[in-house]
């Protein structure tokens, strides 16, 4: 029940307070200093306003302990599906092995909120820490772990996950960007963007790169040429058969995931068209799958692997009591350039109006 | 340490025995009757011979137990790469998520045996079963395993896992028979076919389907065109350039899975070749990406997720102490017909000489 904690090292001088001396000499509970140290919610203005003074003040340093040699970590999905799941467990787990902790998957069945029956099982199992994907806990969940001392690190954050809880994402903003610009560096002017659902971050941040890229261009954006997506390959299929009918058809389009790119290519190969003759296809994360689609896909690497291997190393620190240099760490995304993109058909490209 | 045993519901006259009554019976340990009755190796001829007449004649009767509510699972891939993975945990997350079981993955890095650490690990975990896929413990680390009452299920076994083990795994046989049966009444006669590693059950099941169906049809096999494969893209790759060069080159390309179907795909698109006018092509497995490939692959369709639900629901019916109806299971394989496959193109087909 009590969690190890080894005695602090013999340090001199103004060494930062532990944990207990800062409850000492605030006149608290452990509990309470650990929640305000953790940013929980669930303390008085004035007890957090004295216990945050007292840490300005003095330092905090986190007790060090040893994350239990054969202990849990759990690993949390929406949902599994398509080559995303396997990107990240293979990550994670180069990371657990290694720590030689085993790795717990769970599946939300398509609800980005873990239910009651998910907690309760992981704090019956007595997990080392939690990484959600893509999903995260209730802000009551959250207390229940932190007041379990176990650490939650969200990977790929669906929503904001607010300031408190240590995330890992990818630099969405920036691949939206550069996917973009590929586009229009090779002569694209109407550029079609098929987005992920308004509610996910990633998503929103693809389609503000998309629209930095094109304002920076001097390239209006249509509006006729956004269509609203969920990050699935159907997405992609309705919507290339809309665009292709409308009186001015795009000569590219950017797809928020590779999914939606596949889908792309399927509306174009039944309306025989050829890619990247009779439109360009880009895509985004970069599934191992598509590298080999006909033609290979132009696409923006999500560095899922990486995400997988930084969170579970966030999360091992924080189980270990360590305190993290950065609670928010975004991993490069990469533009990699296949063949689904080229420059567009003469008579495809209208005369842009001024 | 001791395992929970609920004493026998109080049955009436020629009852069959308990694991206990059977080894006050013959004069040995429990532990001896035990392995005896899991089929272990380690048991002298005499002693089994002796427990095994007892077992005849008296009837055998597990003791029934609940499985701990909050236990764990675990899952062992060889590698965690590509869709395969996901499907077969999908499966098993239906039932262990069901059973409150937590659900431990792990990956051998490439290896189909697991390393001395994987045991250690898993029984100091005190998990409630062991799932292997496409690999599978050593006799010793079985032995280990059934010392401790753990049970094992083998998925998609690699090498033959013995009687003793049971396992799940596909009507690979038929699978390959059905493939070539559909490319054959399809007009082909000119049919190759890329297997998987020599080493690999599933694999060599495919090509003796492929076999028999030409047997069947009267299509004498050429060695030519059965070409060695490793259910990898690159399988397809190479084989299709070699096999298209050849003077009389096939008309039709069977690929003992997706992978190496979609290296066909890569191939054929080098080369201007159009699938399927000038080549079908017809996968296994039945990957969710490759409904996808343009054009959709036909294909076998492996019930991964059934066979990740089958394994599961084995391992806890072992581990609540109940007898298996049948210890080996092969779910049935089924063709998906698509748009990869079609007659031969006229001018393709050479005349057969007898």
């Amino acid at each position: 029940m009590t969690p190890t904690e080894e005695s602090p090292t013999g340090a001199a001088s103004p060494a930062p307070l532990t944990l207990s001396q800062l409850a000492e000499m605030a006149g608290v509970s452990m509990a309470t200093v650990s929640k305000v140290v953790n940013g929980q919610t669930d303390v008085g203005p004035k007890t957090r306003a004295m216990v945050e003074g007292l840490i300005h003040e003095h330092g905090f340093r986190r007790q060090r302990r040893r994350i239990k040699p054969a202990g849990l970590i759990e690993l949390v999905f929406h949902e599994l599906a398509g080559d995303y799941p396997i990107e990240v467990i293979r990550g994670v787990q180069q990371v657990t092995r290694e720590a030689r902790q085993g790795l717990v998957i769970s599946e939300l069945g398509g609800r980005h909120v873990p239910g009651q029956g998910w907690l309760e099982s992981v704090l019956s199992r007595r997990s080392a820490g939690v990484i959600t994907v893509f999903s995260g806990p209730t802000e009551e969940q959250r207390a229940r772990l932190a007041a379990r001392e176990i650490p939650l690190v969200v990977l790929d954050p669906a929503g904001d996950p607010g300031r408190a809880v240590p995330s890992v994402g990818a630099t969405n903003w920036s691949g939206g960007l550069e996917a973009t610009r590929h586009l229009l560096e090779l002569g694209h002017r109407r550029i079609a963007m098929i987005t992920g659902p308004d509610w996910a971050l990633a998503g929103r941040a693809r389609l503000d790169g998309y629209r930095a890229a094109l304002d920076a261009a001097g390239v209006p954006v249509d509006p006729d040429l956004i269509c609203p997506g969920d990050f699935q390959i159907e997405d992609g299929l309705t919507h290339t058969h809309r665009l292709m009918d409308l009186p001015e058809p795009p000569t590219a389009i950017f797809a928020s995931n590779d999914g939606q790119a596949v889908g792309v290519y399927h509306a174009a190969y039944a309306r025989g068209l050829r890619i990247p003759d009779d439109l360009s296809v880009i895509g985004f994360d970069d599934m191992p799958a598509w590298r080999w689609a006909t033609p290979p896909l132009t696409t923006v690497r999500q560095p899922l692997t990486e995400m997988g291997v930084m969170a579970a190393t966030m999360l091992i620190s924080m189980a270990e009591g360590e305190t993290l240099p950065q609670r928010r760490v975004e991993l490069g995304t990469e533009l990699m350039i296949r063949s689904s993109t080229a420059a567009p058909a003469r008579r495809r490209t209208p005369p842009i109006s001024a």
